[in-house]
């Protein structure tokens, strides 16, 4: 039997205004973890969100994390924890959200006040963290007030944990999670994660899958300092000639890796996954919309979005210690350090993916038959993650989605990693749903970042009406 | 006849503290040409030298060049020139040098404060500015009073030209040169400028060569703004993949340049200029040195000076635009300039390099089958400059060597460029000789700048001897 919502569809509704000045306290919060002078900011907005859960009646706690490494005077903003309900009978669903944001400043270019919520006749809300992750976090709170304030009975019991510290590395929150995991995560049924966006504007999406990446570093040395061209010129084997031989070879203008072995890696196309590109709301055009141009590799949606989603890339994102600015310099510089990372996807594991790539480096080097030295490393790797869209979790999503907007969800991976997801899959053993409330014109990390009224409202709703379908959905899968 | 020196030489030594005391005095004056604060210190340096040349009996001028271009609200320091004896029966000399210096700061890490002459117990006295160029240019003020002193007719007549902008790009000096060509300098027999160094430490050279330079920059552009790799790696073509691709094409580890026609644009070696390069006191461990590494190209002395001074080389310098900091950054950028440049030698014209330079580098983009967009410019280009060793400017030089030190001076050029002397060649119409004053060791442009006390006095010497030489040589060549 489908859930009874519409007294709690009314509700938010009627609590709107409300639910936006909600929005509005955080968004003047400004929670940069980023920044260490805003450290104090970022701790009074974990209080704001612990206070507003106490006065909702969850039994909430700041669970602190320590210093923050490489910062030993600097104390990480807490977790803050929270129970609601506790009810033996019900499912116990978690969910995550971060309450920090990215830096901003009016410099940068925004068109309003970034920490001042400000509301346009389209009903577009912009502010730092509208988006990211205020809005989204504070929908489980306003789903319990109107479940409250319209006296429908809460339908599961909620766990929740929102971070301080998502956009700077999550410091500290894995160990936590591993920790929690068999206490007070113990009786979670599921976890759901509401941090990232449609793959469009109109049409809401469930995300199931996540590329990983792993970040290189490949650096060439020679002289004991940075030469002058004119008097070192064709005397000293130049690190930036090797370099950027090593960092053309690595791929194509189309998008081909060249490190052999690697496409090897790669889980095969099954037509049944195949099946799924055809109908996702997506065209060309979107793409070159967000690109800025029509340079894209492919010519049509289901590569584009397999080349997103469900196959690896190769990018070239810069090199460190050689001339840089404007104008010209006539420097051969010492020591370079080129900077490169592939987006990873099932089924390639990251010790695979580090070993191929120190060969083929190593290789390309050795072939140019140069004195220089080259040391290739690995930064750091964020495993890929992929969920099964066919469990009770995401079926029952599915309903909610359709209740509340009337469509069936698009199933999307992301090219991009939220690393936290696969922690959480793998601590708890539990299946993890992303459920974006926000559109893919809400600018999250960049100036004027916004969140529609329309998918705030109605995304509080669809948070509700998905707590409602977890319940009762049959645990298949 | 050879020139009676004695008298000239012993004065010299006699007056050698005063003439310690005499560049104390000049480095003390902070004369930074590249630093708009200090434009004061650069015009009350070049006030210094004309009162100084004025007090030696020299006709003094102080030429305005105007605004400095870009900054309207800046006065360029004044050209000092002068003339020292106007005797139809001599020759006239016309020498050059620069009284500006290169930025200092203890903070950068100088030993002793750059801007207080400080001798140690081997004679090495540092200071910004003491080879380059103020003991060189004091050097032909101190020739002039030893005579005077000494009572020795003083053998030619004597143009300087001394400018104050050289550190940054001897803004407005070529056009005042050319203007004067026929007016102030218009009797010049031959010109001579001390503003180079020693090949080592040991041995005195005469330089009649600098390679010349082109400086390119390759623009790859694509999208509207730089893009996040996980979102768009592997859908858009990066215009940092097709840029490294390039710059990875156009040389290769052992200096070999791969733009075709290039290496026939070069003058052949010839059975005479090879047999130049056996005696030069030279040897890899030198370059192993000052390269503080052995990462050379070449085995050999003969091949590594050919290299440097005879034969073109290609250094990729940088890029613009991409990830360029410590750290790990999942950036596409959205349009990076590659920096390269080229130095050339006799008989590459510029206007032939930049020919195949385009024409190569639009035909490695064409190959890649790209949709981004590639735009390749001339930054700038200055000329090559060989001079002929055997004309009597450099043989009367010669001569001066040997009196003074003992040995035949080396025949060098320089793989670096001076513009100024190729400006001086073909407005004047007459031989160039790059007579040298310091040693290789003497750190130009860097922290520690010295002028060894006896390079200082026996260069002064050298610079009065070889005016007495060249005021008698036969004319030949
Ligand atoms: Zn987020
Ligand atoms: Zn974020
Ligand atoms: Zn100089
Ligand atoms: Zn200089």
């Amino acid at each position: 039997m489908a859930p009874q919502l519409d007294g709690y569809f009314k509700q938010v509704d009627t609590l709107s205004d409300h639910f936006i000045e909600r929005l509005r306290k955080a968004v003047a919060i400004p929670s940069v973890s980023a920044d260490e002078e805003r450290r104090p900011d970022v701790v009074r907005m974990g209080e704001f969100l612990a206070d507003e859960l106490s006065a909702l009646g969850a039994q909430v706690e700041k669970r602190p994390l320590g210093k923050q490494p490489g910062k030993e005077h600097l104390e990480l903003p807490p977790v803050v924890i929270a129970r609601y309900g506790n009810d033996k009978n019900k499912r116990t669903i978690l969910v995550y959200g971060h309450y920090d944001v990215q830096p901003a400043g009016k410099e940068d270019g925004w068109a309003t006040e970034p920490f001042e919520l400000t509301v346009d006749d389209k009903g577009r809300m912009y502010g730092r963290g509208s988006t990211d992750d205020k809005g989204p976090v504070l929908g489980w709170l306003n789903a319990i007030e109107a479940h409250q304030k319209a006296g429908v009975d809460f339908p599961v019991n909620l766990l929740m944990c929102f971070e301080g510290m998502e956009e700077y590395g999550s410091e500290g929150l894995d160990d936590f999670i591993k920790a929690e995991a068999d206490k007070y995560f113990a009786d979670a049924d599921a976890v759901c994660i509401s941090d990232n966006y449609w793959l469009g504007t109109e049409k809401p999406c469930l995300t199931y899958g996540l590329r990983g990446c792993s970040y290189y570093s490949v650096e060439v040395s020679g002289p004991g300092q940075d030469l002058h061209s004119g008097v070192f010129g064709g005397t000293a084997q130049e690190p930036m000639t090797d370099l950027v031989r090593i960092l053309g070879s690595l791929v194509d203008t189309h998008g081909k890796i060249q490190i052999p072995g690697l496409a090897e890696l790669v889980a095969p196309l099954t037509d049944d996954e195949k099946s799924l590109y055809g109908n996702i709301a997506f065209e060309m055009s979107n793409l070159y919309e967000s690109l800025g141009s029509e340079t894209s590799i492919h010519p049509d949606k289901e590569k584009t979005l397999m080349a997103r989603w469900r196959y690896p890339s190769l990018s070239v994102h810069g090199i460190e210690g050689a001339f840089s600015q404007p104008g010209a310099k006539t420097v051969i510089p010492a020591k370079v350090i080129g900077k490169f990372s592939i987006r990873t996807v099932p089924n390639m594991e990251p010790e695979d993916v580090d070993r191929l790539v120190f060969k083929y480096v190593d290789e390309q080097f050795k072939n140019l038959g140069s004195k220089n030295t080259l040391n290739c490393t690995l930064q750091h790797a964020g495993k890929w993650w992929v969920a099964s869209p066919k469990h009770w979790n995401f079926s029952a999503a599915a309903k909610a989605v359709e209740r509340v907007w009337g469509v069936q969800p698009d199933l999307t991976r992301e090219g991009g990693s939220i690393p936290v997801t696969l922690t959480f899959e793998q601590a708890t053993g539990k299946n993890v749903l992303l459920l974006p409330m926000g559109s893919s014109t809400d600018a999250a990390h960049s100036i004027n970042e916004k969140l529609d009224k329309r998918n705030y409202i109605e995304g509080i709703k669809l948070l509700g009406a998905y707590l409602h379908y977890v319940a009762e959905e049959p645990m298949s899968n």
